[in-house]
């Protein structure tokens, strides 16, 4: 099977796309058109679908799935899809989803296998609780193996929130030895957690957007309203050390207040930290691995998520 | 009864103060000394006890009430106390800790029943019900009687917070005519449990200390887990729209993210940001006031809430 | 009377508009086109006038008004106007400003009335001097029923200014008795004259550009010079207290100087920080009470006052 | 005549000196001792006066004139007087304040001679009137002639300001040919009038303290109402092009409002460019220049005006 | 000649230009066009070639030179052009690169001349000797003389360093006198010196882009790399004072590192001080003069070097 | 062998201690004393000297080592010295340096032997050569087996700066598994290189201050000029690809500049991020484990490092 970034210009593609987003205008011949933001699990293209019918124009929508006949375009500098034909999917169609949106690289079950391994391994007793008791959530469980990381940012792809908690995971391990000032099973339990929040600050993980409570309370106290429901469920007191600790570890991972960067408190143990750190690493990795991936042969290229270019090496 | 900041230089000083910080030290005779910041409700002064035995140096406590015999002099421009004679206080002296500490100007009773009109004022049923079962809560009741709203900087006195929660519900209740884009109920709730986290976040209401868990975790997200654990006890859903947005209110209420003042989200709606600026008016205008009053007739005194010198403004 | 947002697309518009701005270009066919932004008091839409004649594009002008018939289309998901027939419009068409620009929902003589009231219970004849003088200036009396109080963030509307001098000094009215270190008659002074600088800044309350003066010197200093002019005129000493007073609490209303938001000095006194709180308050809550208006059934809107979304609440 | 800073340890000195601070003590023997801060033009050294007397106490005034019998000791690595004997100074004395402060090397007719000439240069008519003006009045003609451009940071002694202004006049009538887009007659009016405004915010020229409308105020908008003042007098436009410019280069003369320096408008033209970066220049020469001279054959001394220690340089 | 900039809508253009930027595209009737940047001396323009063919496409190349026939239109508000014919030109038709490019208005030997006058004043040998091996470098003396001295923002023209380090001399060497305690031929070096590092951080001084080395040391470190070379290649003592200094300047002259400026260290000598604010200067008002120039007879433009609009003066 | 800080307030000290501070007084009798700041490996102790002779007071020098016979007394809170003789050291005492001062706790042949297996399994034959070339340097040699990584911050003690490289080395070999895009051996040669220039920042490794070229370099600066030293002398190239890849990664291993954190560049590699992050990591783990390991049984401790109190943990 062929994706979409493999396609060159002037080719024809015949295949299935997922929509993310859609905008209709009028043409100068008063005739109606779609600019369509259609996207595999390769990345995403604009597509322009002239005069299209009222018909058509009602029955694609955003995050469905259409089948198309399309050329590939240039347009200023961008390659673009005229469409020539397209309809909506059927289940009869069978297409599956993980071949329309980005997947994270790491099969989902050897990294549940590594996360779940974690999980046995922690020697207190109470993390060990408070997370087991988290994955055996039918939702977080469901959710986990399913969302992002990010919008945007970082592991911004199928279970890529998954595959960036066991990559913290393995630098943890691995760093661990070095600093005995840290907490082992306190760093591990905030790998795991730190982002759980994120599994209800976004709606989807197919075309994530934020929903409201998401906004209004952001996924780091949402992660530590977790924790605490769990607490309470599992009768384990809320000023239990190492649930401080955890929690603590989860309110501030995105650095010292001072900064504005969104946590809720300053890091104040070395595990805080030191979480901080490889989350940031972790993170930060990933994407400018993924901007130097989509650059191809390019030099130097715009990397988001620090805002200037950046170097391949040589 | 004649309290410590009405005392002259020269006069002779005979009572109960609290001891708030002790400190020993050797003279160039070889003989120990103890330096004692002593407080009543009038204020602080510092106090030297020459030639201290070691029975006395153990007997004196910090948090601890004394009775002195004592001289006012004066030092590098400042009062302080040569000491006499000391000893601690003993049940029999009956002192009350109210002639001991700053105190509220406002009787506590009469609060409480302003707080307590507002509650059954409330049109919400889910936030009347929260706030409820909050203030029955025995502990939050009884800290609530007694703590201040912070360690230094405004309404630092016994029973400060509950003054700070009546004077925002007042200030509230007359600007809202004003702005109808404000929800009336969520802006009360707001006022009442904005700093409810600050009970746990302080130690005592005599000396207050933070606590480990204020410290870890912040009085906002403390006053979000006291909410959301009433919730689970009453079985309001956590999804419920007003307890989003007193949560987000909370959260908030300290400004904008960016700024780095310790919000863990920036407010989002019309009753959040107007909260914010509220809290802001409440608190700076009880330290100005506080600052101008105890400057007595000076023209300038120095605001530590502003980092710079205030105007009498005559 | 129709206005100009409550069309919808498809249908034919005839009416009168004011031009805000306009734009001249050239077809592929090589005849000129002009984009035009046309409003009424509902607001604003863009324009488009095909195969235009010399004639017409010099006769329309910016801030003029015209009539037109017209259709509704969408493009680019937002409605536009295609202009068939434009003419400007002549003095026989009898067409009032008021329908055509967004106006206070107050009445300016409601707000005027209000406004003399508060003149005439000021204690400080000095003030009350001072503030009657400026509204007896001719020029002052007639701007200060016409302009807005800003281009763009809040009561950006006609007699926009007056409606936000007035909620002011109503918020003033009702905050006063719970902080008596308040100067009364400074702070209701500090209400109507905080932004008389407006006046002058701006060019004008039709479509409102920044002046040379205004760019050059800012309303706050420009503020404090009206005053000082009008002591000189009275013989009011500019050493006079309440006078300093009045043109510090002008001088600081834009927040800290450190902040950089404007503030030619930090505000000193109860009275110069309460106002700066006040006027945030008033001018966040008129702007974010638009953008949620605005934003119609949305749960979000985009609020550029906050550069963030604010929620509607539920 | 030998001036303080030039005394060794261990050696007497008797004469002259102004009291620049007073703090009493009571010593271990319950004597009363002061804490005298003494100077002269070569600077400030602290003083002690074991059992002073109740009369030679309120005899000792803060800003007055004192003669001395004292010898030089070291006290924590700091050469400071221990007092023998000590009389306020009488009109006989005959002392002359310019050998008991810190004054300009350039004598102050030199100075004065500089600034009339460039006056009389000015080609516009109207900021040389203005100019004029301002020089003529009593009470600025004799604070120019004797206060310093600051209490602390740069020209901080008799006539300093004067010295700074002239200096700044000099620096613009040589760069001036290099940029012609600057306003040559506005740049040099904003040389002499830019701070006009510290001869009333501050005090005096002997102990320079900061006046209540020169807190509540500041220099830059005090300076900008004298022109003003002065433009109503004599009859000049205050819409008048050259009079905005040059107040507008007074406004922004700290630089850019974002950075939170204290200027009241950011700087719009060349000229106001231009005279803020030769205003740091000169004000960092001076106090750069100052604090390498006092610190005699140290390779780095710390330098107040940068908040760093600065290198010689040899 | 005839300068693009000349020309007026609706004339025809014949001649020689420079291709700055090429972006292809499919109109709607699927035909290829061209969208060209192109530009001389006068400064650039936007070109539209409709109905490319291939072999034009390919011929025409960005940062060469082709001779074009067009015709000017206006295009939303702005010139542009619309091409009948175009080719590339061929060394036969002696096309003078001056005429292309914008270029400095001061002849380039005129300023190489001041140049070395002032090399052969520097009292310091050292120094002295270390300009001139950078001046006799057969590569730095060719970019010298044909560098801009940036990319878009001050003397961003042909030769623009040269004459940027020309004028900075003048004006260090009009201030000298002023500030005694300024290291004179440090301060002459500096100027020479402190963007030496553009010549190799820029590609080429006709369309310049960041070189890779560029971006990854900047040009501050690029030079001093430069002086060290210098000095090992003549066995100057890297410790020697003087090239200390030097250094320390070049590093430095972007300001304070906490402003986050680029500096790679903080000012610490009064010469260090003085060159960054020469260099703001010189830059901003090169900046600030080309700004205005270009906006003809507005009394408003928009100077990119300060984020805002800046005014003419009257 | 009994250390400084374990004696108890009371105890007899005799023993050897290196001065690191000395002031001079006079006491109120008087006579002369001494204030100086003793240490060993254990930490520093303020020791008094009464009635010094200058003979006494000469022959104690900063930095050099003496024998006290002193009385541990408690002074403020905190156990001072009251010293009963002292002595300068003479050679026949033979006091080791390493019992004086606080030491790694790694010992150096073990830490330079890891150092040295880096480098021989580096593939890069290029940096392989610049780093076998440094580390053959008979100064650098001597200096990084004795130099600390900073004066306060980290890792401040005796060869505390090989510890840093080589923590530093064994956590980048942990993580570059998980981080393909990383160039593993310019990580390594930034983990040995990045705080080369710390050996010529600091003056020495017993009580180390800032040299001059340390103030006016900076160490990020002095780092790149000895590897461009060692490239011109081995006839390496500038411009490889390598070369430039670390020497970016010196200059960008203190964030971004954008901080003002004191990079001369922004890390623009993978690599380059990555390093800022592990230094940030490594640097804090050591100041925090310090900081609680000083702090004894203390659930908070105050961290200079993070100027905010630490949590123990439980």
């Amino acid at each position: 099977m062929k994706y979409l970034a493999e396609y060159l210009e002037g080719e024809r593609v015949v295949g299935f796309c997922l929509v993310k987003s859609k905008e209709a205008g009028v043409a100068s011949n008063q005739s109606e058109y779609l600019n369509l933001e259609l996207g595999d699990r390769s990345g995403s293209i604009m597509a322009k679908l002239w005069d299209v019918s009222p018909e058509i124009k009602d029955a694609i929508a955003v995050k469905g799935i259409v089948k198309i006949d399309a050329t590939v375009q240039s347009y200023r500098g961008k390659k673009q899809l005229v469409i020539q034909r397209i309809r909506p999917a059927s289940t009869s169609d069978e297409v599956e989803m993980e071949s329309l949106i980005p997947i994270s690289p790491v099969p989902v079950d050897e990294l549940w296998e590594k996360l779940q391994k974690t999980v046995d391994g922690l020697q207190s007793k109470i993390l060990q609780a408070i997370i087991r008791e988290a994955l055996a959530d039918e939702e977080i469980h469901g959710r986990l193996r399913q969302f992002p990381a990010g919008v945007r940012m970082h592991h911004n792809y199928y279970h890529g929130l998954l595959e960036h908690i066991v990559s913290l995971l393995t630098a943890a391990e691995r760093l661990l030895p070095l600093y005995p000032q840290v907490d082992r099973d306190v760093l591990y339990a905030t790998c795991i957690m730190h982002d759980i929040g994120k599994l209800y600050e976004l709606s989807d993980p197919i075309a994530p957007d934020y929903t409201t409570p998401g906004q209004l309370i952001g996924h780091l106290v949402m992660g530590v309203e977790i924790v605490s429901g769990i607490c309470r469920k599992l009768d384990i007191p809320l000023g239990d050390a190492e649930v401080l600790h955890l929690k603590h570890c989860i309110l501030s991972h995105h650095g010292e207040v001072e900064n504005g960067w969104g946590s809720a408190v300053s890091g104040k143990t070395p595990t805080a930290v030191l979480f901080h750190y490889l989350d940031q690493i972790d993170s930060k990795m990933n994407a400018l691995g993924q901007t130097l991936a989509d650059a191809g042969e390019e030099e130097w290229a715009y990397a988001g998520v620090l805002r200037r270019k950046v170097w391949r090496g040589y």
